[in-house]
């Protein structure tokens, strides 16, 4: 018998025949023996509903007041979770922040959770009821609410599968898993059984968006195993652990692609010891952040600066490395918005010479000129031109096997 | 400067503009440089729209996660009414049964309040905050979520008005305030300014429903003056004192009337001190409320029993009655559900004689024959055919003089 903390986001319990679809399958595993503590978000299109209503009374409305609001979608959510569960002959009961003492700060909107009390949730597992926990939110310590931000539920899950120490956090959404790379990029996209936290930190952080990042680091700190699984198909989704590395056998286990950056390089700057620090600094203090960093010394001693943005801060990033140039005398700033970075993520990397020569001969066959390179030693990312995108995908996905099933 | 509680209905705060106006009257209160704490409903539909999502999981659901559920209304209001207040630059603050404790008992869907702790209110209305408290809700000693029911924002207002002993508790709500009869019925009708509690709860079980009588009932146990007023029109609504009867010179202040009930009379039953009894234990046993009781005993010492019940339970009560009949040996039963009941309600009864014979020589004068009658103290109703319910009103309003201005 393990303990399991089951996590169903929006679109998983978006209509009442979806709320008891997911009724059913945390009493599925309650069959199977285990003990099912649930975090429910709000049902689909309920929390942006709610903060339309907001809007139309203040485009800034207050921050505090914001949380009381979007909070109610949740409690909303697991109440109805409840019924569909004590209808079927199992008691169950929702949970509130308040009430299992999720205590966070006082950042309303993007609250961290700080402490979680068990003791009534342990007693509602020793009772034999299936706890149903409002995620999204917490009481800051002056009871007021808080909400969590993006991601929020996922957060909600893991802290409670922590001050559980549960057996396994299983995050219930939309997709079947994790996938080597995107199904619609390459159809022979296979789902991972495993993947190591951090794999799934790079991944996700570049676009595979299935978990939030803040709730996979939250899970490898605590090393509570994440499951990403669908509630919509059944399978066993894919296992996110910290045991993972020294089984694998591949040197790479996902391709991750994103459009959401830009590249801006200055040419020709005199070297100086000072020169990131004189380019950075102007970009980090107009709120602007910066991904990849390449310098290069050319012969005649001169420096191209070249870094990333997101594709929103291009404009802005564009306009002040255009004063930079003026202002350390470099000869000329080269931009380009259609581009796409394409990253090869495996914890088998560090094992597997050779990955690097395999992503670029793979590129280069295709004629892909690599615009930058930035490694990690866990990843390799380039970044190309746009329209290479899919080709570039689906090239790298051919070269590193993950075509074929393990 | 006085410290006025004010509760806002679901249609007073039924869409965005409405909130906006609430906000603006709130704040019209505050300039008069009056201290004001909020109570507030749920915007209309709402807590329907959210009931019928749970009996379309469960036909009874829990009462403990329906309370959960159609809570989270009042929060969704109360949030949106702090912000529309921030924005007109006045400090607002939404708070909930658990922050400031309102403990009830754990009766789900009907819990009574049985303390709210003053302490934090007090705090926000020393900082010069106007609180925005959800109505209709409480926690239990275990802190699960209650509700209260119907008229159950009415309650919490008055109970937060006892708690900090304010100088008025104001309803507001979508009529202007209590009228001395149903204007729909005699256009003369006229908005009383004054109202005695012992009137009110008369007029409040009699269908003049402007206000839940748990609510009356509570508020005049404390003395806390309350007042009905709409948040549609501009107007000093209706104050409803514990002080008003020495003032009034009017024996009658309103005439009530409604087509709730069902009359039935056993017919020539044996007079016997256990007759009431017998007749009465089986149909409160059956779970039917009995109203009116009257009985005459005829010359030839046979008695006609007649009681009044609510017009949904007319037919089983009819199916009581006929085994009645045959167990006690009495002749027959009469029974007619097309009658209305009309009562005239004013504490100048008390000191006024002939207010009966004025109010039978009316109706007299109208040919409406009268089934039956019951007085009380500060109350004359009588039971005549549905059809003379209107004539009976305007004929009675007018014969009391309502019609004229006082």
């Amino acid at each position: 018998m393990a303990l399991i903390v089951q996590k169903y986001g929006g679109t998983s319990v978006g209509s009442v025949s979806r709320i008891e679809a997911v009724a059913d399958t945390i009493i599925k595993t309650r069959k199977q023996g285990h003990q099912v503590v649930v975090v429910v978000s709000a049902m689909s299109g309920e929390t942006s509903r709610l903060i339309d209503l907001a809007h139309q009374i203040d485009s800034r409305p207050s921050a505090r007041e914001l949380d009381v609001l979007s909070t109610a979608g949740e409690q909303v959510a697991a109440s109805l979770l409840a019924m569909a569960i004590i209808k079927r002959g199992y008691s169950a009961i929702s949970l509130l922040a308040d009430q299992i003492k999720i205590t966070t700060d006082n950042h309303f909107g993007r609250a961290r959770i700080e402490h979680i009390d068990s003791h009534r949730l342990e007693d509602e597992i020793e009772q034999g009821h299936i706890a149903i926990v409002a995620g999204f939110q917490g009481r800051d310590i002056e009871n007021n609410i808080t909400s969590l931000g993006r991601g929020g539920t996922d957060t909600t899950a893991v802290a409670v599968a922590v001050a559980l120490k549960a057996d396994e956090c299983q995050i219930y959404t939309d997709v079947e898993g994790v996938y080597t790379t995107d199904p619609r990029i390459v159809p022979e996209a296979r789902l991972m059984e495993v993947v190591t936290f951090d794999e799934m930190l790079e991944l996700a952080s570049l676009g595979a968006k299935v978990l939030h990042i803040r709730c996979v680091e939250y899970a490898g700190l605590h090393k509570i195993p994440l499951r990403v699984l669908s509630s919509f198909k059944p399978g066993k989704g894919t296992l996110i652990t910290y045991e993972g590395s020294q089984m694998t056998t591949q040197a790479v286990s996902g391709i991750a692609a994103n459009k959401d950056e830009a590249i801006i390089t200055i040419v020709g700057a005199p070297n100086s010891p000072m020169l990131a620090a004189d380019i950075l600094s102007p970009v980090g203090e107009a709120g602007i952040e910066v991904d990849m960093i390449v310098q290069n010394i050319k012969h005649d001693d001169s420096v191209d600066f070249t870094f990333t943005v997101h594709r929103i801060d291009f404009e802005q990033a564009k306009a002040i490395a255009a004063t930079i140039v003026t202002k350390i005398d470099a000869k000329t700033v080269q931009s380009n918005q259609n581009v796409a970075k394409i990253s090869v993520v495996g914890v088998g990397m560090k094992s597997h010479s050779g990955v690097a020569s395999t992503m670029f001969q793979a590129l280069g066959r295709e004629g892909i000129n690599l615009q930058l390179i930035a490694t990690s030693e866990i990843k390799i990312s380039v970044v190309v031109e746009e329209r290479y995108l899919e080709l570039s995908v689906r090239a790298l996905h051919s070269a590193f096997n993950l075509d074929t099933p393990v």
